[in-house]
């Protein structure tokens, strides 16, 4: 099975300097620093890229399981909101937002919940993420063709 | 404290259709499929933008550290491989090695080892990840300067 990988540097102090990430892909190298990490100048910062990796495996997932259920979605999209806190333990990643669009035309609200739902407990990242909690917010649309 | 945000959508089959993800800084969006992550085709997959986010966090919160314990580093580097299998739960993120390199000059050996692996419980991203075996692997590097 794949094996992927991804690398970092960081020089300098904690509050002076810098570090980089780089994925295996070569697709991106981005900056990063205290100041981007924990304020708000422009940069990028792990807890966006645990997001995406969680946004892009949550969205394959749930096309995915739907297609196998017969259901199949015309779209799936995904945003996480990674909350980044502080608490007895240190920093942590307190916990994240999952909101959901799907556009899928023959399926019940009940059944695509349940989907929806128990797809939280299958995307191998969000498995990989099991301490952290995860609060699923799905919405399921129509397309505008259907009846 | 900070809220980061990414998102990405997935259109079509899983065989046939394909992904975007995109970072909230806007510094990256990237192409996915089922051929590039599960096989070589050019494109990101999750996999890798997790083992960026640990990457990064990693050698910021190891840097900082030894920074707080009048250590400090000169650089660190870190590679995150990010193992991607199949058992009977299903696809999951199987391990990951975590392989760091950080050039310290006043420190011995024994100690870093002992702040490299407890790093391993401290940085927010591999306390996230508590589910997945994490295999650190770190060397101490000197400073050509150094006696």
């Amino acid at each position: 099975m794949p094996e992927r990988k991804a690398n970092a540097e960081w020089n300098g102090t904690l509050k002076e300097g810098s570090g980089k990430v780089r994925l295996g892909s070569g697709l991106f190298e981005g900056a990063f620093s205290f100041a981007t990490r924990m304020g708000d100048e422009p940069g990028t910062n792990p807890e966006e890229l645990l997001g995406a990796s969680l946004a892009g495996c949550y969205a394959m997932a749930l096309n995915a399981t739907l297609e196998k259920e017969g259901k199949p979605a015309k779209s799936v999209k995904t945003e996480a909101q990674v909350y980044f806190g502080k608490d007895d333990s240190g920093f942590k990643v307190s916990h994240i937002d999952l909101v959901v669009q799907a556009e899928v035309d023959a399926i019940e609200d009940e059944e695509f919940q349940t989907i929806a739902e128990n797809v939280k407990k299958t995307c191998p990242i969000s498995k990989a993420l099991a301490a952290v909690p995860i609060k699923l917010t799905a919405t399921l649309g129509r397309s505008k063709t259907a009846s």
